[in-house]
C-alpha cells in the first residue's frame, strides 16, 4: 500500500467504482470513499491487489491518504447529496485542495459552490461524464469546468483515463465556474433528441415498411458503418438483436414505451428558452418522454379516433429517405445544442471554443458520432461560427439530404405517424433559412392588442398604429 | 367630490386609466394614484367631471380617500415595481386592506407577497388581466385568485367592470395565491400558441395559394363568421385591410418579421416542463418567436440554401384546408394547455375549476373565441375530464379535421413552408392517440448506456439486461 494516494474518489456506486479502477490501470492510486462498507470493501477486492488502489468509509482516513493538493472527485446523486459531502469534507482540507463534482449538477448550483469554496481557498470543479458504467471504466468524454490554474493538477489523470480520439484525449479545460456542468447539459439535451430522433426512424421503418427486428438490427447496423456511425445508432441495431430472456422473441417488443426522464434535457430546454435560442428538436424530446408517460390516457384517446391505414412503402426506398432523414436532423440537433452553448458563453462567460467541446465528443459519450469530426473541423474553420447551418461544409450534407427529409416528413403526416423530431428538425431548417417569415403578422397582432409597436422593413426607427376596426 | 371612494388604482398607464374610467362608469367610485403628475392631471380631466374619478400623485392622500377595507389595484409593470409599491403603501394600510396586483407577475413572486402580506394582516391578490387597452375599458377578462373570503369585496367591483357573454361576467374566483396569475400565464401561453398558428395559416395561403392582402382579409373575416370566430382571427382579418399610412400598400407588409416576447409564452412552457406537461405547441410558438429574432442570420443562410419551387394550391382547396387545419391546431392547443392548468391544480393545490376558467374566457381576454363556450361544456359534463380530447363533445371536431391538417402539414413539408405549430399540434394528437409509441426503444437505450432499468408489457417489475454488445 501506497503512503498517499494521487485520487481520491467519493462516491463507489457503479460509475464511481469504474472510475476509480480506471484511474489506477493508468499508472495512479486512487483512494475511494463512501458511507457503504460494502461498496469499500468491493472495491478493495476489486482493485486492492493492484497495489494503487484502496478506499475507506471514514472520511479523516480518506483526507490523510491524499498527496496535496488533494484532488477529490465526487461521483455521487445531483443535489443536497453534494452539498452535503462537501460539508462533511470541508474541514478536513487544506488550502488549494481541489474538488470536483463529476455529476450532472444543475449549472447555477455549480456557481455557488464554486464561489462558496472559493472564500475557504479550495478550488471546485464541475466535471460533467458522459460514456455510462462502460464509458467511467474504459475511457469517458470528460467535460470539467472551474480555476484555470487549478486545473493542472488534475489534467494529467483525467488526460489519461479520458476516452481516446486518434489518440487525442477526450478532456480538456472547458471555461470557469459552471462552463463544465453547462456544457455536459447541453451534450444530454442533444442526447434526448438523437434519441428521440432514432426511435422516429425506428416506427417509420417498423409501420411504414414492415421491418421486423431483424432488419432493424442490419439496417441500424449497415448504417452505423457509413455516415451516421455513433454510437447511439450502434447501440439501437445491437438492441433489436437482443433476445428475451423471459419469454419468446426480441426484448425490444417487451419494454414498456413510457420513457422516464432524469432532468438534463428538461434543464436545456427551459435554459434555452431563458437565452432566446430556439432548441426545438430537444424541446420536443422532452415532450414526448411527457407524452409518453401517459400511457392510460393514450390506451383512452387510441379507442376514441380512427387512425389512417398506412400505405407501406417498399424497404429499399424506406431505408434511403430514413438514413438520410435522420442524417439530416442529426445534424440540425447538433446545431441548436451547439448554437445554445455559443449563446451561453456570451451570456454567462465561459468563453467557449465550440471546435474544443465538438472535439472532446469525439469518443467516449454518448452523443459520439462520425459527425462530430466534420463538426470540429467546421467550427476550427470558422471559430465564430454562429450557427452549423452556415458553415461551408455542411451545406451539401443538408441540402442533399432535406428533400428526403421532407418526404418523409410528409409521408408520416400522412399516414398518422408521429414523427415530432424530424418535423421540428425540418421546420426548423426551412424557418433559420428563411429571410422572411410571416412573424411580421404577430407584431401586427402584438401592436394591434397591446399597443406593443412594430418595427418597419423600409425604414427605421419604431411605430404604433392606431388600427381601424 | 366624495369623501370616501370604493375602488383605488396604482399605475395610471393606458391600462389603469382605461380600467379606472370603466370602473366608474359601472357606477363605482375610483380614485387613481401615479407618481407621474401629468397622469395624475390626464385622468382627472377626462374623468372628474363625472364626481365618480379623482386621483393624487401622493400615497397618503390615495390611501386617505379610499373606504375600508381598502381595494387597491395595480397596475404597473411586473417585477421589482411591484415590491417596490407594496412596500410604498404597506405603512398607509389597515389590517383587511386588499392589495391586486393586475400584471403579469410569475406566479412564485405572487406567492411569495401573499404570504408576506398575510402576515401583516393585508389581503393579496393575483389577478390577471387580458383584454388589451381597449378590454380595461369595456370589459377585461378577470383571473383574481387569493383569499376566498376577501373576494367579496372585491367581487361587485370585478363583476361589474369584466367582459360579459350574454349577461354572464367574465371573472371569478380562480383558487388560492397564485392561480389566478398562473391561469393568466397558461392563457398567454394558449394566445402565443395561436398567434403563430394564424401567422403560419397566413403564410401557407399567401405562398400556396397566392392570395393578395385583400383575399387574405376576406378570408379570415369570413372565418370569423364561423366556427373559427374568435378575436385573433377577427383582428388577422383587419390587420389585412389595413393601410400603410408611410407609403403604398397594406401595413402589414411593410412590419419587420420579428416578432418580440415579454416572457409569458416562455414561463408557460418552462413551467409546463417542470410539470412533465406536454405543450409542444406552445414551446414552438416560443421558438419561432426566437428564430425570428434571428434575421440576420436568416438572410444570410437564405442564399445559402435552395428551397423547393412552390407548387401552387388552388385557392378554394386551400381555404377549405386551412379553416379545418386551424380549427384542429386551434382546439389542440387550447386541450394542452388545460391539461396544464389541470397538473398545476393539484400540484400547487389551486383547486381549479377547468370549466370556470373556459367560462371567464369566452369574452374579453385576447384568445376568446366561440370554441370556448363548447370547452366550457366539455368540462361542465365532466369535471375532472383529464384532456379536452377525450371529451365525447370533441371527437367529432378532431376526427373531421385532422385529415385535412395531415394534408397540410404535408403539403408545407414538401414545400418547404414552416408550419411547426401545426406540425407540432398534429404529432401531438397522433402521439396522444397511440396506444404504443416507440418509446420502449429509448428505455432500451437508457438502460443499455446508463442502467436506467425498464419496466415490461408483459408483467410487472423493474427490469435491468446486461446488453449484448
Amino acid at each position: 500500500m501506497k503512503d498517499t494516494y494521487d485520487f481520491g474518489l467519493v462516491g463507489l456506486g457503479v460509475m464511481g467504482r469504474n472510475f476509480i479502477l480506471n484511474v489506477a490501470d493508468n499508472g495512479f492510486s486512487a483512494f475511494g470513499n463512501d458511507l457503504d462498507l460494502d461498496k469499500v470493501n468491493a472495491l478493495i477486492q476489486e482493485g486492492g491487489d493492484t497495489q494503487k488502489v484502496n478506499a475507506s468509509d471514514d472520511a479523516k482516513t480518506f483526507i490523510e491518504a491524499l498527496s496535496t493538493p488533494r484532488k477529490i472527485m465526487l461521483l455521487v446523486p445531483a443535489g443536497k447529496i453534494v452539498d452535503a459531502v462537501i460539508e462533511n469534507l470541508l474541514p478536513l482540507l487544506d488550502k488549494d485542495d481541489i474538488i470536483i463534482d463529476g455529476g450532472n449538477s444543475y449549472f447555477t448550483d455549480t456557481d455557488r459552490r464554486d464561489s462558496y469554496l472559493a472564500e475557504k481557498g479550495i478550488h471546485f470543479f464541475g466535471a460533467g461524464v458522459s460514456g455510462g458504467a462502460s464509458g467511467a471504466r474504459l475511457g469517458p468524454s470528460i467535460m470539467p469546468g472551474g480555476n484555470r490554474e487549478a486545473y493542472q493538477h488534475v489534467k494529467p489523470i483525467f488526460e489519461a483515463v479520458s476516452a481516446k480520439y486518434k489518440g487525442e484525449p477526450c478532456v480538456t479545460y472547458l471555461g470557469p465556474k459552471s462552463a463544465g456542468n453547462y456544457v455536459k447539459m447541453v451534450h444530454n439535451g442533444i442526447e434526448y433528441g438523437l434519441m428521440q430522433l432514432t426511435s422516429e426512424i425506428y416506427d417509420l421503418l417498423k409501420k411504414g415498411g414492415d421491418f421486423n427486428n431483424n432488419e432493424l438490427h442490419q439496417t441500424y447496423s449497415k448504417w452505423n458503418s457509413g455516415r451516421l456511425q455513433s454510437f447511439l445508432v450502434q447501440i439501437t441495431s445491437e438492441i433489436f438483436a437482443q433476445d428475451d430472456e423471459l419469454g419468446e422473441g426480441k426484448l425490444v417488443d417487451k419494454i414498456l414505451d413510457k420513457a422516464k426522464q432524469k432532468g438534463t434535457g428538461k434543464w436545456t430546454s427551459q435554459n434555452a428558452m431563458d437565452l432566446g435560442i430556439p432548441v426545438p428538436s430537444i424541446d420536443i424530446a422532452v415532450s414526448m418522454r411527457e407524452i409518453s408517460a401517459l400511457k392510460d390516457e393514450r390506451i383512452t384517446a387510441d379507442k376514441l379516433y380512427d387512425r389512417p391505414a398506412i400505405e407501406h412503402m417498399d424497404k429499399i426506398t424506406l431505408e434511403k429517405l430514413a438514413e438520410e432523414a435522420l442524417y439530416f436532423s442529426f445534424i440540425i440537433t447538433y446545431a441548436q445544442g451547439l448554437h445554445q452553448l455559443a449563446d451561453a458563453s456570451n451570456e454567462y462567460g465561459y468563453e467557449l471554443e465550440i471546435a474544443e467541446i465538438a472535439k472532446i465528443w469525439r469518443a467516449g459519450c454518448i452523443i459520439r458520432a462520425g459527425l462530430l469530426a466534420d463538426i470540429t473541423e467546421a467550427f476550427n474553420a470558422d471559430k465564430n461560427l454562429p450557427n452549423l447551418l452556415l458553415s461551408p461544409s455542411f451545406i451539401k450534407k443538408v441540402q442533399s439530404t432535406v428533400d428526403s427529409t421532407r418526404k418523409l416528413v410528409a409521408y408520416a403526416a400522412k399516414n398518422g405517424i408521429p414523427t415530432p423530431g424530424l418535423s421540428n428538425s425540418l421546420t426548423y431548417f426551412d424557418a433559420y433559412t428563411s429571410s422572411r417569415l410571416p412573424l411580421n403578422l404577430i407584431q401586427a397582432q402584438r401592436d394591434y392588442f397591446g399597443s406593443h409597436t412594430y418595427e418597419r422593413l423600409d425604414r427605421d426607427g419604431v411605430f404604433h398604429t392606431e388600427w381601424e376596426k
